[in-house]
């Protein structure tokens, strides 16, 4: 595993420990923002915080945490949208696992929501979520422009051009023989659009130059499409263990894949690159040895 | 039926005319913001513009133009906002009909979004107007600061305190006997609180004042609590035709209903008061008549 090390007043965090502290961070802030149990409606709130808190990376609202930094603000700037972003992450996994969708039981190495929830719950959590998503980042102090400027980052990154349309075109390609086209847009929407979004939300809050805000938004997608490579070469090789769900479930499923169509090797090799090509945009910027270690950790898992 | 007549510019137009014609030009502008079909995902869009474009009064819409109108401002300044309100009604209908949770098969008079297109490509065209009209009101032109508060409005009216927490507890209460606090929990969120929504982002939008923006916003959650009583009313008495569903669905499947809780007469009764109540916060505003005419119109079925 990679070994970064970081010296301040009198710290010594390697990257792993890094990260894990800014998804402490993003946890407990995502747990003040996600309504309590307590309050009516209660298996709504559960199933949201179920789905919303369960142990994670947290890859995406460390980016924008890491985006503000990188352009000179303090991350604190950026924490309510890092956590909107989250919602949204976990909005479009609770409807993607749902029996209509992807037909998923296991998600984070648990119960999925519908598994644990019902259905009906499931779909109207997913949509809370979403709207909480919104509220939070509405409700973000600073530039009310810049504010809505974000906004505008991640509707689109999660509408019919992102999320969404990655999505309806992966289920309706399932069993279809797929070329490269759709293959990339189906992985720029499905994975990229989010990741992007995440790291060009950052660096807008911050108060980055367009040169910046450009740069991150890059280095989003091309870490974001490197992972997926990564997620489908280890769906193939992996360990359910590493990836939380079965292995060989997407081939079982027919469904488009890097590997099913540039093959193994040069999967690969493709994502190596992507990882390389991300960590050269963000050369110079504050924060660069964390993006870059990101950029690294994107592919580790395939050497 | 009501007959009000206003004349301007040698054109005599009856309220039924004019409600029409407001729905016809916001129609027109979903037309432009909704995806074109030929655009990939092309079902996903299909879906949402015919969820979206399916004949409709569209009364949350015209409710907003008329508020904007109201506290002096031209409809143009609320029309997109308008739309928004409208993605949101679609959304959260295409949802609601799913056989997880309501199981509607027909809608408008037309088969639902499932029956149409498949449930998988039904939730995520929810998802997609969802996102689009987020996105839609983020795009909004004039004052951000506004912008955002509207936006703040939305979230607040569709979230777990709004329409998806009344959905819930609603299909949670199925079966159930249901207190008079549940049912009014269900009631002001699953359809009040979008219309008074729709009514508060006019004013906020048109530049209304404090006292103004209050009192369309509770003009518009009386109207909306009318609007649901006369349907539970017609939902025993009324016929197929006038509902766009099968009569007595509610008893059927057991749903809170004011009927059920307090009998037709007093439910009847009630709305009729609050159609009143309506009208006279909108007293001396301009428009006084069209937000007169709909909120005897919330109740027009029921005499």
């Amino acid at each position: 595993m990679l070994n970064l090390v970081e010296r301040a007043a009198g710290e010594t965090l390697t990257f792993e420990e890094r990260l894990a502290k800014a998804a402490q961070t993003v946890d407990h802030r995502l747990g003040e923002l996600l309504p309590p149990v307590d309050l009516r409606p209660s298996e709504l709130h559960s199933a949201m915080r179920y789905s919303c808190l369960a142990p994670g990376k947290r890859l995406r609202p460390v980016l924008c945490l890491l985006a503000a930094q990188a352009v000179g603000a303090l991350p604190i700037r950026a924490l309510d949208a890092a956590c909107a972003v989250e919602m949204i992450h976990c909005f479009s996994l609770i409807h993607d696992d749902l029996p209509a969708i992807d037909n998923d039981d296991l998600r984070r190495g648990r119960p999925t929501c519908h598994v644990q929830f019902g259905e009906a719950v499931a779909i109207l959590a997913g949509d809370a979520l979403f709207a909480l998503a919104f509220d939070t980042l509405a409700r973000v102090e600073g530039d009310p422009a810049a504010v809505l400027r974000s906004m505008r980052v991640l509707t689109h990154a999660v509408g019919s051009d992102g999320l969404v349309g990655g999505e309806t075109v992966d289920i309706l390609s399932e069993g279809k023989a797929v070329d490269r086209d759709t293959l990339d847009y189906i992985h720029t929407r499905k994975t990229g659009a989010l990741i992007s979004a995440a790291a060009e939300i950052g660096a807008i809050l911050g108060g980055g130059t367009e040169v910046q805000i450009r740069k991150l938004r890059e280095y989003g997608e091309k870490i974001g499409l490197a992972f997926q490579i990564a997620d489908d070469v280890l769906n193939e090789t992996g360990t359910s263990e590493q990836l939380g769900k079965a292995v060989g479930s997407d081939r079982e499923r027919q469904k488009a894949t890097y590997p099913a169509l540039y093959g193994l090797e040069a999967s690969r090799v493709r994502a190596l690159e992507l990882a390389d090509e991300s960590a050269k945009l963000v050369e110079g910027m504050h924060q660069e040895q964390m993006l870059t270690a990101i950029a690294r950790y994107s592919v580790e898992r395939l050497n």
